[in-house]
């Protein structure tokens, strides 16, 4: 059993990296060179019987992920399939099921089994919720308790999984005192400190990185290396925790290279706008070219209910300057699970950025979209426009709620400057004022 | 009657910069400066008498502007009297009127009347009203129309006008050979041009300049001066027709100054993310760091229905980068007029947009406020949030909607990261995973 990344290395084309060659409009030469050097990962999971794989990394269209699953609060399965189907209606490249409440197992290969997508998890969750189950107390977990879930997971086919593989003593120590308004946000991450703190152990994720190795390479399981220690408000941001955090990180990714499994890296959180390439920087230079997979950045801290903005701000000017892999934060971040439209808002949001992001990095096909549509605008070709907009369904439920005496748009009304311009130099307009 | 240009080359403390450096916390001998080199304006118009000011540019906290008014096909004045209280409500900095519909006139002295904002407008607009009332074709407007709409408009109270002097037959020469996908896309522009070529002329605007200043020095309105030939689609963005309009602008803003009008430049439009930072540092060397007034800039084309998302993405990049001013872009642009639903998410994205570049640029108390959100979130301060955060009636309201079994979210439930490393590190918890 071979991973993506062995193939590659051995020039073998295989159909997952032929398929991405395909979508992404490249040579699959130049594809799996990226793919052998690991600047490209294709999560796929062997036992992902159903998937149809993406590239994630360098020169590739941007990638957006939506977290997906129950907590202990609310949602079932079938909520779950629904913002599912959202997902993939709505192009989302990867789901995350996030899951910690009702049937975990059960709701895991359901969501495996009827998801084409690029799926991923965080194991650690399903050991807590377990070892909540069993024990009571979470930092009574055992390492076998955290390798199992892991495991499980991968068997099941997940394509990535997240690990918190970098909160090493000493971090913690650095943590301790930075003086952090938000000390710990990552919910993995910080279960990973408690446990590490109450049994004064290092991080078993860090300590047997070789078994997680092991696992990962079995099932050709890509590492996403956890960003446990990432800041959760612009206050913290870019200071020693996270870099340390992200030092340790950029080792791992050479050994999981070594090893043969496929890695990427995920990074902030809340950082303010001027610090996001210092960031994107870091992790190009740290982490040896490895994709780099952020969650946001949050540009501030202050737009709860809308941070779908906040994070699509700062998710464009990150997928500008080296990140690939955006994932997505939703109008209910900071205040609850998100509901079916919050999923679909978070991922439109999330493919704004990633577009604007593709116009910039000059990916193939990705201007011409925006100028068929610009062509259909000038002409007042409404269904033109609605073919190549983002969301045609809202396009065209908006066209309906705003109606018009002319043809135009009711902004202008007899007044659109297209007519009047179109007259007199045979040319024309598409917006206001 | 002098100008507060004049003034504060006098150095003369009026009422207005005194506010404004209190309400910016900054030194009234520094603001002073920059209001009497032109990096500052403070649009007031001495007939706007219930105006609370604010300064715009250099060092100053980034301002936000919300267009209203009624069109041809559809709004009436209660409607845009609703739609100001909700720019009052979420805290627009200033609104412009850009009634084309109803009794204009009435429409206009009601909406100043009750602004306490910054108001502007575009005169032409009432002036193209008015001749296709009279005369029928708009390119029957004389010289007199437009600047007897002007005066109208500057008697009335209008703090900054709208005016599309950089119109040049040179520009438009320049224009016929782009290849433009979207040629004209501002209504103003498409006007002056349809006149032009029509009438066989120069611009009126650019010819009588100083007419025009005239006018604007008798009320102190500033002069915002419009991009007529700005892009419409990212495809069109920075080209030579854009870039001569601006030339002939900076021109312009030197003139104002020598004659003690107070003027500032509007800017793009659609720009494609990578060229942003090139538009922002051109329009400073060659406006001689006039406070830049952006529409947008939208990120991509194919995103009507978000275009408030594609806006914040553009304005928070362009803010940090040398825009002092940011025009709202709502969900109904490129589809329709926004109703009272739009204006406020729109006001609610640039507001976003702005305050990330505020904390970015260093600006005094914006970093502080995040701080203080966060602190209330690490606590589960609920309250505490609610006070700090952007939107408190749509936080309580989600908040009330996303029931839970404790006093967490209903995104991590009992699985707070906050509770378990708090317990045992001393240290919480906000985000999930």
């Amino acid at each position: 059993m071979k991973t993506q990344l062995e193939y590659a290395r051995e020039g073998i084309v295989t159909p997952q990296l032929k398929h991405v060659a395909e979508e992404e409009g490249i040579p699959e030469e130049v594809l799996i060179k990226k793919v052998a050097d690991g600047s490209v990962v294709i999560p796929a999971n062997i036992n992902h019987t159903n998937l149809i794989p993406c590239g994630i990394g360098e020169g590739l269209r941007i990638k957006i992920n939506a977290n997906i699953g129950t907590s202990s609060d609310t949602g079932d399965v079938n909520t779950e399939l629904e913002k599912l189907k959202v997902c993939i209606d709505y192009k989302a490249d990867a789901v995350m099921d996030l899951s910690t409440g009702g049937d975990i197992n059960a709701i895991r290969k359901t969501i495996i089994e009827n998801c084409p997508l690029t799926i991923g998890s965080v194991p650690i969750y399903q050991a807590l919720v377990e070892t909540t189950a069993s024990y009571k107390a979470v930092v009574n977990m055992t390492e076998d308790d955290l390798f199992n879930a892991i495991e499980a997971h991968c068997r099941d086919g997940m394509d990535f999984i997240t690990v918190h593989c970098g909160i090493t003593r000493r971090a913690v120590e650095l943590l301790k005192y930075e003086g952090r308004v938000t000390d710990v946000v990552s919910r993995g991450g910080a279960f990973v400190i408690a446990w590490m703190l109450h049994n004064n152990k290092e991080n078993p994720l860090y300590e047997h990185f070789d078994k997680l190795l092991e696992i990962a390479h079995k099932y050709d399981v890509t590492l996403s290396l956890g960003d446990g220690l990432r800041p959760g408000s612009t206050a913290d941001a870019t200071d020693r925790a996270q870099i340390e955090e992200l030092i340790t990180l950029g080792e791992l990714v050479d050994r999981a290279r070594a090893a043969g499994v496929q890695a990427m890296v995920e990074g902030p959180g809340h950082v303010p706008l001027n610090q996001i390439i210092t960031n994107m920087q870091l992790q190009k230079t740290i982490c040896h070219n490895a994709p780099f997979y952020v969650l946001g950045p949050l540009v501030t801290d202050i737009a709860a209910g809308y941070d779908h903005i906040t994070g699509a701000i700062g998710g464009a000017i990150a997928a500008t300057n080296g990140a690939s892999f955006l994932c997505y934060v939703t109008p209910a971040e900071h205040i609850g699970l998100p509901d079916i439209e919050d999923v679909k808002n978070g991922i439109i949001a999330s493919r704004i950025a990633a577009h604007a992001a593709d116009i910039a990095n000059g990916i193939p096909g990705a201007a011409e979209r925006d100028r068929r549509m610009s062509a259909a605008r000038k002409k007042l070709d409404w269904e033109g426009q609605k073919v190549e907009c983002i969301d045609p369904v809202k396009f065209s439920e908006m066209r309906r709620n705003k109606q018009t005496a002319t043809e135009a748009c009711s902004m202008c009304g007899k007044y659109c400057a297209m007519k009047i311009v179109e007259k007199e130099l045979g040319i024309s307009c598409g917006d206001h004022c």
